[in-house]
């Protein structure tokens, strides 16, 4: 007997027929004996409808964030009570649970929050009897006035991992419409080939620059807390998969795990890509001490993610421009962060484009090898491709160009660092 | 100063544009120094969305009630948190509060729950700032597993008058579609008249018989704690409206009050239909002591609201014919109630139909007029409507009848009892 968190993603539960395909999923993992607890996101479209429903009515102005999320959360409510359902129409036993009512303690940063803590014992002894728990994802309640927070975008991979260790889980298994993490995105480069492990690190990085597959901090928790983490896809039929077993875990998807346990590293794992990247250049700054605090705490106040920044200084030295990304969705709010910090800031002008993307090479062999930037920078250039910025980590290369590039960037990267498949 | 609670139906949130034209409402009593909860629906359309994909996902068998609850509380914590954005960017302070946040204590009866108690104080403390509290209608929390529970269909007008007792308001205005009760649904009779007032009594008959513009419990609760209740339309101009003054609260709509303050009675008030009936009739049942028992107890423990009841014994005098309605909704879940107890009820046949409404005529007067009933059946025999089922009380009359015949119905006895407007 395993204990086995299992979770779906918005495509996966996008009908109700699909909601009934997950079902038959759980169904298997419960007769081989699992014990098993079900984490899900909205139905796809379902989040979208209800942002632009927040955007409208808040004219497109800054919005309450706290009120943002008492409306986006309810779309893992609506899935969750609908499995629940699903389930007992097989004939299992289920109930689902809120974020509020397990409880899901985050922080108060609504509309990002961190998950702060998940007194799993309860729950895991329902789940222990055969009951299935399903989880929304993507929220919990914060401690200071008991409101419902969301933790962002993506946030109910987070969610599934954060159950798997309150719940001490085996595995969580993260369901998606891929059946596994890929060198590349294959709906751009169909010769991208399936990686049967990666590292947290590497994943981490892949996750952050927007390979879509797992949320950053999904991995992150999964890395501080040793949790194996597996890839699979909804799509396959229930019935043509293996139920989780303990000692044959590496037979499908992609398990991310230690650094250790791959024994065949390559110097680049993979290409990632980040399409909602929004780039924002203030022109003409004042030079002064403390002038990126004046800019960036605001944004941080505001919980917008600030990713690349880039500074020059002008010929004359007392003007600066400074260059920097946000979520693309974050762009309207950013923008209007800026303006009213104005008074604090001094004079700026602002200029800024939602139409660039971040392309970034991957992989731990790196560290122990030189000439991958050289070779990722001369590729694009052999392919006229223009970067407007770039930031390196110790694992990474990423660059910002324009997103009409995005595409042919990533394929001829894929092919210059040998991944293709054959 | 006063404390008035504004509670807006479906189709008055159905839109963003229309949660901005219910935020001006709620601007103009903010604006005229009152102190403001307003109570809301789910948007139009949602909550059936909602409760059809609860069937499909039960393969339309019988569900959890819990889920279903689960599930469809979920639409109207979208509108509660888009109308307190909507009175944000009107400059108002606002914040959306679900059932559970209050909490709005209920019942266990998912589904059909009754409000229990609802603590009120520290939501008064904060409109007494100038907040204005939105509250999620038709939901609150039970006590055993602390689950959301709703109060079936309509349920937000009792939320309303729930909350405006809670609040000690003074008022409870109910907005919705109509400008006030008429004398039956102008939409069928252009004629119908407007009623300045009507006694808790008479509305109660007209709710429950389906006029649809209060739901019944919301009227017994105003009965019981003599809450003045009006009812307004929402789709008059905002700024073209009083704010609420209680030295004026005549001036516009219909107010729901006492029966001794209303000086002219006529012998009926209004002519009422409920569409949304179904009739089952069991046929050949055992004729034993008991039987009604066994009949009517699954269905009440299942929270399936029975409503007319006629029972005709056969000339063998063993057997019995039972005719009673339920909602259309529940035919259904109804049907397989009775078929789950059949061991117990023993053997019968079964026909249904849903192509059935009940016509009601309803008045005060009737206590002291006769020959009411008998000119309600010569209306309808020289209309050559066959009457399937009669059920009377102090004040009203209700026939069911063929659903072919309902504005026939209503139409001819609107003109009969000298309802029609000049």
């Amino acid at each position: 007997m395993a204990v086995v968190v299992m979770k779906f993603g918005g495509t996966s539960v996008a009908t109700i027929e699909r909601i009934q395909n997950v079902a038959r999923h759980v169904k298997r993992e419960v007769d081989a004996g699992n014990k098993v607890a079900v984490v899900v996101s909205a139905m796809s479209g379902v989040t979208n409808q209800l942002v632009s429903w927040v955007n409208d009515a808040s004219e497109k102005r800054l919005y309450d964030t706290k009120e943002y999320d008492a409306v986006v959360a309810t779309g893992e409510q609506v899935t969750a009570g609908l499995l629940a359902i699903a389930l007992q129409t097989l004939g299992l036993k289920a109930r689902s649970w809120t974020g509020w009512q397990i409880p899901i303690e985050t922080s108060t940063a609504h509309g990002s929050a961190r998950i702060l803590n998940i007194p799993g014992d309860e729950m895991r002894a329902r789940i222990d009897t055969g009951e299935v728990a399903v989880v929304t994802g993507f929220q919990g309640i914060e401690p200071t006035e008991k409101r419902v927070a969301t933790l962002g975008r993506g946030g109910s991979d987070t969610s599934a991992v954060a159950m798997a260790v309150a719940l001490k889980a085996d595995v969580c298994d993260i369901y998606t419409d891929v059946d596994g993490v890929y060198t590349t995105d294959p709906r751009i480069v169909p010769k991208a080939k399936r990686l049967p492990k990666i590292s947290y690190e590497e994943m981490l990085e892949m996750a952050s620059l927007g390979s879509k597959v797992l949320q950053t901090r999904s991995v992150e928790l999964g890395m501080v807390y040793k949790m194996r983490t597996r890839v699979l896809s909804s799509f396959v039929a229930p019935d043509a998969m293996q139920a989780f077993d303990p000692k044959h875990i590496e037979n499908i998807g992609t398990i991310v795990c230690d650094e250790d346990e791959i024994v065949e590293q390559q110097v680049v794992s993979g290409i990632a890509y980040a399409k909602d990247e929004a780039k924002v250049t203030m022109l003409n700054v004042d030079d002064k001490p403390g002038i990126a605090a004046r800019i960036f705490g605001p944004l941080a106040d505001a919980n917008i993610n600030v990713d690349m920044i880039v500074q020059n200084i002008t010929p004359d030295g007392k003007k600066t421009d400074m260059t920097f990304t946000v979520q693309a969705g974050e762009l309207p709010r950013a923008l209007a962060v800026l303006k009213q910090a104005q008074a604090d800031i001094g004079h700026f002008d602002i200029k800024s484009s939602a139409d660039v993307v971040k392309i970034s090479v991957i992989g731990v062999g790196m560290r122990s090898h030189a000439g991958v930037a050289a070779k990722m920078f001369k590729t694009l250039s052999d392919k006229g491709i223009n970067i407007h910025a770039i930031s390196t980590s110790e694992i990474k290369i990423s660059v910002l160009i324009d997103a009409a590039y995005a595409e042919l960037a990533v394929r001829s990267l894929h092919t210059a660092y040998g991944l293709d498949s054959d």
